[in-house]
């Protein structure tokens, strides 16, 4: 019998291990809806921002001494929505987190990225997942991804999970990668994905056994 | 039937996060041999240093200026050796460190903190787990299990886990719950003691199970 789930999935991810694949296998295998990078589109409906600017802004934050400067003059209004004049990576995140939010409503999905186990903290439904892997396996990952000369791989990765890192300490109050902000983290070069996925489905069973 | 293995099963923890116990009960149900403090018994004996001394200094590390001095002084010698003009922590770090090498060479087993994960590094038979919990959790954990004061509870716990955090992130070159570091990072208050256990276990399962 397929396996039932109540619970909201959010997968953080070390670029190139695979995060992305598992968290796809995991909405296939529990019949659940799958976001990572369709959040941007439906984020980009539901405010009115060009998706353009979505993409552009994905998971990066811009931290600049004039844009902490403008940050000042520019908080968010007191009853939470976006205010106008704030700078347009800030218009950005909360447009998303927004998004994330009116998703995690509708019922159990897995969500990719994006701060999402911060914006649905104090959720009892959220199950928070990290997935780390090998420098090798992350690097064959990636070359096989991306159109890019092989010397230039290592920097491309160290870039990348700089970025989602800033992004997240930024926008959170917590450390990206820091085991005791998830439920469960997993290196996929030990498993495999199928053994990721695996493990996560039955870290759910428990974990939803427990609560029955 | 019991679940057999042929790993060797390092647990890192949070202060009161039931580590311990998950690793007890690990050891029990796969029947391998524990190791907690036990280890620093082993390590008297082998070294020849008096077992106080391993209790006094286990898993912390001095960090003062006049130590950093000293140890420029005394480097290890080239033979891997312990120099005996060496400080009196980093000898200890070396005795337990060729205990650990020697338990995990008699076979599977269960062994908890001491940097066992950096010292057992590229041994393809070790698995790292690392332990953490909520802050309640672990509160009333240590309340029950140690003759405290309950406002001194929390700056206790911050205080172990910061020793912890130094002794490894000194003697290893990596961060202490970074979960980059191990092959699964598990919060007990999620999953419960047994949960844990059992999360390991299956884990265990399916890396064994590739590898066959």
């Amino acid at each position: 019998m397929k396996q039932q789930t109540r619970s909201i999935i959010t997968i953080s991810r070390e670029f190139g291990s695979g995060g992305r694949e598992i968290g796809h296998k995991l909405s296939e295998e529990l019949g659940i809806p799958f976001y990572d990078k369709e959040l941007l589109e439906i984020a980009s409906k539901e405010s009115g921002i060009c998706q353009e600017l979505f993409v552009k802004h994905d998971e990066s934050y811009t931290n600049s001494f004039l844009m902490n400067l403008v940050m000042g003059n520019y908080p968010i209004s007191q009853d939470g929505r976006i205010n106008p004049e704030m700078p347009l990576n800030h218009k950005i995140f909360l447009a998303q987190f927004d998004t994330i939010k009116s998703l995690a409503e509708k019922g159990p999905c897995v969500i990719v990225g994006r701060c999402a186990d911060y914006v649905l903290r104090g959720n009892k439904d959220v199950l928070n997942f990290f997935i780390t892997g090998s420098a090798y396996d992350k690097k064959q990952r990636i070359a096989a991804r991306y159109d890019i000369e092989k010397n230039k791989i290592d920097d491309f990765i160290k870039k990348t999970d700089k970025r989602r890192a800033n992004y997240y300490n930024y926008y959170s109050d917590m450390r990206w990668g820091d085991a005791k902000n998830y439920d469960l983290c997993i290196n996929s070069s030990k498993t495999g994905i199928d053994g990721a996925v695996e493990l996560i489905k039955y870290y759910i069973s428990i974990k939803e056994g427990n609560e029955n």
